[in-house]
């Protein structure tokens, strides 16, 4: 697929079908998420695939104890009830569930790059992401990347090393639904995206 | 170019040749960095493009103290010989040079997404770094992400809003150099890429 074609097709998917995502296609998407730019070619990635039907429902569980808890006090009641019909999220039915997260080098080496901050690592880790929705796209697939989670507990519920920082769940399958071409929160009328990015001059 | 071609052959450039970026080919990049997936559409990116020669010069100056401060006390003499001797940034030779920054919603205001973490607005605006940068590759550009910066600086350098959170600078233009086709540290004998991203199944 032409690049900006996939850029501009590239969707925040919540809505998958039942079909199972081939490993082909799945290893070329972590192939292309390997290519992504690293700081410091520290390659920080660290991608954990959720098998365990278990380990599943508690992160199901996560989300919805973190869906729940998110303070909703500015939004009227019209919007609280729209929020509260939304879908924004795959992790029991999406046919690939993985975990993303940053490992960060070991302390006291040097990695250029990270002076300015440490967070390049996790924007590193985020370019990753990227490239790995956009691979999937390519191949007729998509991915929902889920961050309304308690973030401090899944290293524990999916028993990876505490040193990974976790950046949040990609629901991953084939999309039941395109939204119309639009991303889904402009669909149902939540927000509408700006025509233009902010770029000043100076 | 085809999305797979594309993510190959992305680089992080530091060498390029002096010939001006076409208004049109930085429009679509920053279109291309429009179409990023952003956290409740929240399209927190904020593009500043540094025409001033006097904010460029002082940019690089806030590079070189930057990169003479890192600690570099766990390399050898000859790795810090290395490294001393690698171009790492294009600030004050690239045609463009564009500061990257995310504006955070105004307190108070609800966004979806944000609840686990407000970093994902960060994120959000690294997948737009990340369209750019392939956006500019396909079009026979490309651009180099430097974070070797006092980032806390950069808002008063650029007289940009101190609301807007600095990601550090992008040097942007046709590439001078393509490092056989492999990352410049690598090519340079600093790192060697891993085959493979590290992915356990849970």
């Amino acid at each position: 697929m032409e690049l900006h074609d996939c850029l501009r097709l590239r969707r925040d998917t919540r809505h998958f079908l039942a079909e199972a995502v081939p490993e082909a296609a799945l290893d070329k998407a972590f192939a292309a998420a390997h290519h992504a730019p690293s700081v410091g070619l520290s390659e920080p990635w660290r991608f954990v695939r959720v098998l365990s039907a278990d380990k599943r429902a508690a992160l199901y569980q996560n989300y919805c104890t973190a869906a729940e808890n998110g303070d909703k006090s500015s939004l009227s009641p019209e919007r609280r009830a729209l929020l509260k019909s939304l879908k924004l999220e795959a992790i029991k039915d999406a046919p690939e569930l993985i975990g993303v997260f940053c490992e960060r080098p070991i302390a006291g080496s040097y990695t250029i790059g990270v002076q300015g901050t440490q967070d390049a690592l996790v924007w590193s880790c985020v370019c990753a992401v990227q490239n790995f929705w956009l691979s999937l796209t390519a191949q007729g697939y998509s991915a929902g990347w889920v961050t309304i989670l308690d973030l401090s507990l899944l290293s524990n519920l999916l028993g990876t090393s505490p040193a990974w920082e976790p950046l949040g769940l990609l629901c991953v399958g084939r999309p039941a639904d395109h939204y119309g071409g639009i991303p889904m929160l402009e669909q149902v009328g939540w927000k509408t995206r700006s025509a233009k990015p902010v770029v000043v001059q100076v």
